[in-house]
């Protein structure tokens, strides 16, 4: 154990700014989906999409995490992507 | 609006697995905090340094997420990265 808690808290910092950037362009992603989805008159909420991509991330799950944390980290991230849909939803309802 | 329904979706999907390979290199450094703390018999749970990455996430977010749902992601991380780091801390004191 050559690191010390100060480095690596930096590379938390580092990893979290890194995390908070791929999830900010996959909720560029997922609001684009949401237009497309109320152009075409879609419901938006989609539980098959989301078992698909829970099977895929815990087939690919390299650990640390088990299995069961990775799929309640990313239902927090489907729900505020939903929240995130629905939002654009409204908006465009608006217009 | 160009791309399809499918072509997002695998954005998405590439996305996920990205994001899955950052959250578990965060869990393998927290894991080594983790260790670290115990040598030194400090507790895990440290309010104070979750403020500072929340706060540091905050400043940073470039969107479409607000920053309670930042803040609401992060939480969920944090709360996976201590039972990380207390489960590691169990193994520590079984040996």
């Amino acid at each position: 154990m050559t690191q010390s808690l100060e480095q690596l808290r930096g590379e938390v910092d580092a990893l979290n700014r890194q995390i908070l950037e791929l999830l900010s362009r996959r909720g560029e992603v997922v609001a684009r989906i949401g237009q497309l989805k109320s152009e075409e008159g879609q419901r938006h909420y989609d539980p098959s999409r989301e078992d698909q991509q829970l099977r895929e991330l815990v087939a690919l799950n390299p650990g640390p995490f088990s299995d069961a944390t990775v799929k309640a980290i990313f239902k927090e991230i489907f729900k505020a992507s939903l929240n995130l849909e629905e939002v654009n939803d409204k908006q465009v309802l608006l217009v």
